[in-house]
């Protein structure tokens, strides 16, 4: 196996693995439109058997050149993930897992060394905004419920239950529409000005200062 | 009190208590859903009473413990009043007061060190923004005077007065369909675009430095 | 004249000013209010005629103590040109210099000193911009003149004439409702995207690097 | 040839150089105004060739002067490129090369020296956000085809086909308009919300981290 790993570290294998993952995400692409898939469907249908053919031969030969050592990378498992989920059978021509398979592309993080670092470089930011997201994310919950309960019956294309609440004051943090929003509960209860305004400021300085922290933790490094 | 002290201070108490709280948000969460409280209503009433009892009985050992060095802290103080809202007795199922009830969650900012930390940090950037903060409020407030008397007439829904033209220039300002309302004014007014755009030129550049102002402080630190 | 000087330093007198500023800002808030000046107007108009009064011997008491140092300060151009527009007498109860009285309340920015500070501090961030502030103009003027051209005919209410289109590429640029229009012009001309996402995509750079110069300015001081 | 680069480079050409191009970028943005054409078009027009003459003449003389090193300076190239393309032809009066012919106001850029160190500067930024920007890219380009096979029948208005899903995932990564889009694919889908928070958290983040990338590059130089 030694000569298994030499071969699949050549560039030339590793530049055809990544432009089979290109062929591969434009014809899934290719197959949403209803046009090409009637003229060449069956084309997209054979390229897109080759390219998964090629895909679980890469990762076979993969782990029979590394074999223990394969599991101990992350990245094999998350190639092992995606082409599993890709040979599980799916039905139904708009089933999710026929549209899930577009995932595949993701190998491409895998593959291409540059996007393998920014990728790890985004994941290690994450531990370091734990506490700033736990404090966001308590925040979105007591708003919601306090939502829910005042507003569920004036507005409760908005307010009905909790998960719309919790939908509702997501896009609210995100600013988009959040004045007709607040101006719909207003109108029968003038003071709600104070819930919107309040929860406005609170969650965007807290989201700022999570930005503060990914932008710190990045210069320090 | 020695004793009862270090028994507040053990990880098994501090973990109990924090299970409780998220219990309790739970809870909560799940009184403000028609169907659940139909059929466990009651169980969620009785969580939420023992829930209570434990909040009080935890505040009244650490008074005993702590004694006087209990109000040096300003954690305590946040705690007692959060306890305090709850014992007092509301009338009618949608009243604020009940709906304010889960603000009792926020307890797990005072007992998760780490949330204390990113609060207490937040909590200390205030004070470095308060000279632009006060020149931001000055220039909404002389704006909404100025749309007021301008445009109240034009847009009585967006201007009518001076609280409702605060409220939209805040909303303008988070640059929330700020084009729809300025197109409005200008069916009238067609010179309304200098007021407009010089108010979000010149709160979005405060706002800016405002932000600035607190990544700077946090970078010193 | 140098007897003056102390007692217009004292911080007795400066508070006083302060203090005739803000109640003169809440005074002209409250002539906005069709009720309150029903009520209460008389009072007011005396209060604000009291304030202006106030404002004029302040500053003639400055000029006389300061001299020709007086000029040599640009706050007190700035406080010469608010007193001086606030005695230009006004016709008819909505004329825009009657709505411009409330811009007295910027006194309180060459009055409190940390105020001062701050403005000064943000007026010395502009000429580092200037650039960045050239080619953003630059760009918004050449897609005004492409956008009238091409989607004058198609979409008058937004890209009629040359002002009109400035307008709604101003718009575009902060985020506001860009969707709608561009799908409005994509109706006509499909291809349209290219322009509207160029657009966005250049504009957003641009001002991106624009709020970054800001920031290493501010780190660098 | 020594002395036409010695005339090329005093000020005096340098800023009649500049002086023609803002004339003439005014004269073209007069042009889209229906009622200066009707009065002063034959001026315009005038001015508009007189314009495009001094152009031709000063690259010809430029490229004269400085022989083989001209084509070593990519600003001449620039120009060059926006100058030819004033010269092809145009018929119709509405047609994409008339409308771009405004573009040569960009000649600006590489005329006046600090415009030119701020685009050098903002192009030099572009490489070093090369992976993320192709993280970015790979990331919409999933998410869309996903959205066009989930949701194309549901809402065909936003994810009819491939390039309207990327469209509509552009604008719901700038933000606009996003809540919208998700309600109006819920009521089919109630899970869809999902697919929306998911996509926006993780593009957000994205093109946070490419903020960072950029300032922190900024930071180094
Ligand atoms: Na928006
Ligand atoms: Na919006």
């Amino acid at each position: 196996h030694e000569r298994v790993r030499s071969v699949l570290e050549t560039q030339l294998v590793q530049r055809a693995v990544i432009l089979v993952i290109v062929v591969n995400a434009v014809t899934i692409g290719c197959e949403t439109s209803a046009y090409l898939t009637a003229r060449i469907g069956g084309l997209l249908h054979v390229v897109d058997r080759i390219a998964l053919g090629v895909f679980v031969l890469e990762l076979v030969a993969r782990l029979y050149a590394y074999r223990r050592s394969f599991f101990a990378e992350p990245w094999n498992w998350f190639d092992t993930l995606i082409v599993t989920m890709a040979l599980i059978p799916a039905s139904g021509p708009t089933s999710v897992l026929r549209a899930l398979r577009i995932l595949r592309a993701l190998r491409l993080l895998s593959v291409v060394p540059s996007m393998r670092r920014v990728v790890s470089a985004l994941l290690a930011a994450v531990p370091g905004m734990a506490s700033i997201i736990g404090l966001l994310v308590l925040m979105i919950y007591i708003a919601a419920v306090i939502a829910t309960k005042l507003f569920g019956d004036i507005a409760p294309e908005r307010f009905d239950d909790l998960p719309r609440s919790l939908f509702t004051l997501f896009q609210i943090m995100t600013g988009d529409d959040w004045g007709n929003t607040a101006q719909t509960v207003m109108e029968h209860k003038p003071w709600a000005w104070i819930f919107f305004i309040v929860y406005i400021l609170m969650s965007t300085f807290v989201a700022l200062n999570l930005f503060i922290a990914v932008v710190v933790n990045a210069m320090n490094d």
